[in-house]
């Protein structure tokens, strides 16, 4: 795999700079996965009988290191035809037939480009996934210990900016973290079958004509040819075998991936979840990101990044380059999903345009989504939590943001229309900065006296409002991420 | 011009128009959702002992018909608070003060705006779920009859928009179908909660306060009022009753909504899934859509709408206009999607934009979507398939759509490289008109008596040339429709 | 409920309740558009002699007050030809029959109903675009006074959310006025052209025979019907009156709208250049609501609306609504744009689909940012600017906000790499609270006494750090609003 | 520059490989934009006497082969500070030191990280829309010829997939250059401006301090520095020198990009307008796509590709592979533009995110347009086109595209309604088979005989109803390209 004429390094995309994701979706990766489907193709033919042994042999050889294939001369001469595959088959026919000259007849036999493309972007999908999960799971383990940690750290929850009523970060982190386990359900949950079909998705050259009471290949007998049998006997050649329907499923075998019930060349419910998937994906990891930019500004500064990135002209700064980072991934995958759903309205047997759009936005969905899953582990990980800050700044209306409880409390008393209108009068003072509030409720005339000290004083608390955050929280702790076997069930 | 507050008639989205999505999307809808929201939450409080029962009561009369509220006021007076909770609650307050001094108390007690906005969006999707779900589940029907019925109508298959090899109509319905049960899919398996919050999400004004053995109202019984009990006793009490969490439980119980595990006034899963979900469907349906304005093409004519749109200008033409009005949908619900994907990342415990930014985009992607499924269920029924035509097509290139299965048939008596080559010369001589097919592959020196007469015609046969179509359509037959329990299990 | 016929009355779109924007979006607003473009018609035909000047009055008396016209049948009757054209020319037919029989014969004569949507289309885009482009031209007339008003008052600059250097609000207020005045041009400049082509723009029904001396009013009068003379004559009738041109020239005058110089059912300029300048004003107008809501959080409080919204439940809470409502239109308006720059691919003469795609996003983009603007305006007339916070925040981070200028101080005097290692020790003490940075300073080794104690107070100032601040503003405050006469030059 | 570690081809783009799109927005050209950045920063610093000659001569040679720097380690540090400008800063420093040791002092002096991103990005703009022009008017002119020539050829316009009047080739050829020339236009307006603010946009580190009657040089004096002297003198300096503004506009003209009138950091007026400038373009070009894919299909076969992709498997296909690329293309930049176009939403005076998600879109949207035009100028001047074909299509409805001029033609004579009727009936005999439409008009009762022989085959004729078409294609043949000066007047 040469590649004297470099494209591209990442300066776009520093999330996935260095990442799993960005090795996993790169030209070398896809190439690499071309050439896995094309394998696993004669080496379905094998198993099926339609080609020998040695021809799957052969094919596994060489394309064993991937050596001899240009990932740039193929994009260069995709052009003309539309995709990589057609020069991909000349250059690995070449190959196959240093090696074994019987063999090259198999290569891509049956096969359209767009089997051998699907596949390959299946199996980038699932080699992206299974980082990507690992990444998901280990940021919702570690929100599990932050929510636990801080189950009862008392913080001010702001609504349109505001500064509402009292919350914890226990609650806020469980809430993170549900949404990181959303993600990996639908992530996990989708399904990355194999693609096979030929020339329109009719497994035509996969089916023994009718007359025929083997495969093409006892033709291959009578010209002398290597009789190489097919495992399921005529019997099953009748019922799938001769329908090309074993051959789909030996392929699938062979990659690891799932056996479609149809050919999906314009049934595109595998890109179009994924897409879906993705976008969820990198927006909920987003709202982690929102959260974590709000709360690192300079007058909130309840967190911090464990590494921020420093500035070399303002050394006071500590940057929060990670919720940044994934910030902007959260921007554009959901844009990139929306031409993802948009390629199902496919035209005719095989599109012209639907399917070559999607090859761009899946890549970059899958890359950037792992990225800012990467991203996120790191930044949930050394995450700084200043209890101290939060607290201070609960404070900072002067307790105000626990009227709510106060008019709840003096409405069995007064009547709530009542309440209401002396706890506005109190909170009108403690505004003005005329009294704080236990000062100013004991000399509201309404008020005075309704309770005694301590639990006017408690009223009063902030940190003592904060309902059902701790029934809450052990309830989303309950939640365990699915077990799912990313690889196998799921693929 | 009749209704001179009346903005919207549907002029802008016909494929909606007087369909059970457009009147379940509706304003009027809308505000019957809301008004059950606040008639569910009063009702809660109610059965958890936080309200009397008869201001539950007072409650459902007083929203029973929904007369005496007026969208057009509500819509004008929710910018000022940026909802039209915040107008509805003060309306509905003074209405069952009307009938009940008393309840106005417990009117939106303890509630936030977005928890009865939120909820309201859940009771208009699951409302629109039905019909929608009835007209795929009918469109799924109808593509399995004509699956079955066209499983060996031969028509040529098109790829790139060429004529490519022979497939059939009943392959090509049942992968409309495999489409639409997976729309169905997706979209029954949305879960629905009810949103119940409070303020920021904690539950706080549900929530005993710790130093009261009992509720809020325990209170009450000391200024005089009627206790009312919690039937879940101390214990209870402790444990989740007086944290909020039964109220929740009950309310959603009151709804018919799915119990939420954590407020999800920032965890916006349901609004994003619900996008995802229907952005699939609509352009599921476009892709019928797409395949039926083609065969549609007057130079193809294989299908016909039941009722295609007339000209009066042009009266030779019928257009394809079910059709045309998917496929104008299948354009627009990815969009809006991608809007509400974004939504996930919102800020803070309640956001300031990003919620607000759900409803038009949530509103429009179910009523359109809606309004498609509605379409493809007519369009469906009533499409007119002309097999006559399917067949004239398929011979338009003079059998070379069956070159591939020549290729396959002779290589093994020539050796791949030299059957292509004179596969290749006959489709020339074809191509030019010097020859038909079989008279081509007779007068080729290369091919020239290899099989009999009637192999070659045979092998010359497109409509011979179908691979695994027939295993192919009764396979996806076999594919049920997912049982799902619409209302119940999945809301 | 009273409207029962009613669908929208905006309870999913606050920002533009009870705008001009709103009303000139709706229903009834396009069936007035179209109504119009239909007269126009009989109107042009009438002044290009094929037509008598008496169909032109009866039709403009039929459509004078829109009455006998139903939006909701017109609706509901579009969904089986695809667009409400159709059953419009039934009713308007029947209209002026009764008015006068013969003129019946001329309402819609050689128009396709394409002609007449997109006409109307063009009529409603210009009748928002005037109180559109009053609000931007008033809200960047408000900027200009806010940014002249406070051209030196000091605040804070963010970046990456920290605090970074000083800046000023009458340089950010500028920055915004810049933005607006961008989106006025990008609105003002859009081209809204008539649209006339005839079934498939070929403009054949307005085009007289080759074999016709004059014009198909000429068989008229063979027929006993008036002669209504061609105002330029035989020659003009050659050179472009025979050919169509002129009628599309009357029409597009008859509407104030510009003429085109093709009809344009397929080439959707003017569709695509609405979507883009759409998008571009909400979501510059979102720029101003995302710092508003910034500088409006609690803890900063540098803004605060004129009018925040209140909170029921928590009495302390202001707000920042329009802003919040601005901000959620941003999200919305270029998704709406993709789907109407998508349009720009439509197939053949007449897309099916592509072009009923649009109607419904240029609707929502013209209502959301015309309602957008709207609420700027009275955001921005109504801003409150506490300058006192601004100088308190500035100081938070103890004048660390000026470090880069002391690191420029010093260079020249230490060299760049041992100023800023003497300025990072500086820094690092503030930052512990060991010293004032005054103080630092002064004990810094490296630093001390290299200037006098005046220098060093000034050095030390974050308010004198201020670039230029005001000669950025004073530019910026040259550039006057495009003077673009917005219905005429434009159109 | 290294390479390595390569991760792109081109695989995923095959519209652009090979392209000069590809390769003035592959990272290498970025990198090298980002080097003429910073050395144009060091020039300006130098012609406004804030740094030596000398200083500028020594950047000038560190950057002049771009050797040196590595794009793949510069992605991969960006990670940590969020952009490649903070490692590339270091390199660039470091290699300036070895050149010329007190050079070094300049580099990135006063600038931002974000400075020298968004002046690349313009460069990288204006580098790619060079060929981008010239392809789009190589289109347009290869355009200009086909409607030309083909002015008088006659073919079905299709509307709503349906055949519906005839129409020339001729206008549609024009109708595809009118859009081209939109393009251009747009494109070639795009104002692209350098950036230059500093830290926060207030031109701090480039402002004199209030206390120094000259610049930073002159403290450089002192210790010994070279007075570089100014050339605008004491007053220029006071006016704007001193304020930073003339090192803008020097900056601005050493690179060849317009003088932004603000730091735009968080007005992104250029990426807003080159996002919708691309997706205007990709898209109009996707009506010619779309159009070429539709007239390519077998059935219809009135164009070709000059050269198609053929298909291994199926040597009777000629794909138009071109026209796929560009319907690819075009359904891909809308969403990427709307990304760009949220981005004006953009908070503070240096954004956490919004900014970051820009990268990716503008660099495909770039270069997917770029590639995409390159594609259709190859595509048009190919193109074959099959007038006999289209001539034997427009027959395909034995004349009844002519109806519409039928009834117009006798409803002088009869009355429109009575004349539609009786073309009604003629139609229903044709459609049956029963009839030629000239023998069905004679067998007619109500027209027999209105028209003699000849007239009556004239009306019958398709091909004489053309309308306007020719004087359409003169006057759209007309409008010249705009003559703009690409790089000068709009840069």
């Amino acid at each position: 795999m040469t590649s004297h004429d470099c494209r591209e390094a990442g300066l776009t995309a520093p999330v996935a700079a260095g990442t799993a994701a960005e090795a996993a979706t790169g030209d070398a990766a896809f190439l690499r996965a071309l050439l896995d489907a094309e394998a696993a193709l004669v080496r379905a033919l094998a198993r099926t009988g339609r080609a020998p042994a040695s021809a799957a042999e052969a094919v596994d050889l060489a394309v064993a290191d991937g050596s001899g294939f240009d990932t740039r001369s193929l994009a260069l001469r995709a052009r003309s035809g539309g995709n990589p595959v057609i020069p991909l088959v000349a250059d690995l026919t070449a190959r196959v037939r240093e090696v074994d000259p019987a063999a090259a007849e198999f290569v891509h036999q049956g096969a359209t480009s767009q089997d051998i493309m699907d596949t390959a972007w299946m199996l980038v999908a699932a080699r992206t996934r299974t980082p990507l999960l690992a990444d998901l799971d280990a940021t919702a383990d570690a929100l599990a210990r932050l929510a636990a940690r801080h189950r009862d750290t008392v913080m001010v929850a702001r609504t349109l900016t505001q500064h509402a009523v009292p919350t914890t970060f226990g609650l806020k982190a469980a809430g993170w973290r549900a949404l990181v386990l959303d993600a990996r359900d639908r992530i996990a949950s989708v399904r990355l079958p194999a693609q096979l079909g030929g020339a329109a998705g009719t497994l035509a050259a996969f089916t023994n004509d009718p007359g025929d009471p083997g495969d093409p290949s006892d033709a291959g007998d009578a010209a002398g040819g290597v009789r190489t049998g097919d495992p399921g006997g005529p019997r099953a050649v009748q019922e799938s075998g001769g329908l090309g329907l074993h051959v789909v499923a030996a392929y699938a075998r062979a990659l690891g991936l799932a056996e479609p019930a149809l050919p999906w060349h314009v049934l595109r419910t595998p890109v179009a979840d994924l897409g879906a998937a993705l976008a969820f994906t990198a927006a909920a990891l987003g709202k982690i990101a929102e959260d974590v930019l709000t709360l690192s500004r300079t007058e909130i500064a309840e967190l911090a990044e464990g590494t921020g990135g420093g500035s070399s002209a303002m050394p006071h700064k500590a940057n929060p380059v990670g919720a940044t980072l994934i910030a902007a991934t959260a921007r554009q995958v959901p844009a990139l999903a929306s031409v993802l759903a948009s390629s199902l309205a496919a035209a005719d047997e095989r599109p012209p345009g639907a399917w070559h759009a999607e090859w761009l936005p899946l890549r970059d969905a899958l890359r950037l989504t792992g990225g800012a899953a990467s991203a996120a582990r790191t930044l949930v990980a050394g995450l700084r939590v200043d209890t101290e800050r939060m607290r201070a700044n609960l404070a900072t209306t002067g307790g105000l943001v626990a009227t709510e409880r106060l008019v709840a409390a003096f409405a069995p008393l007064l009547g709530r229309g009542e309440a209401r209108a002396a706890v506005e009068r109190v909170a009108a003072r403690v505004t003005a900065g005329a009294a704080t509030l236990v000062g100013a409720i004991e000399e509201e005339p309404a008020l005075k006296g309704r309770y005694d000290a301590a639990r006017r004083a408690e009223l009063a608390d902030p940190a003592q409002y904060i309902g059902a955050t701790g029934a809450l929280v052990d309830r989303a702790l309950g939640r365990r991420a699915a077990q799912i076997d990313q690889e196998g069930a799921t693929a």
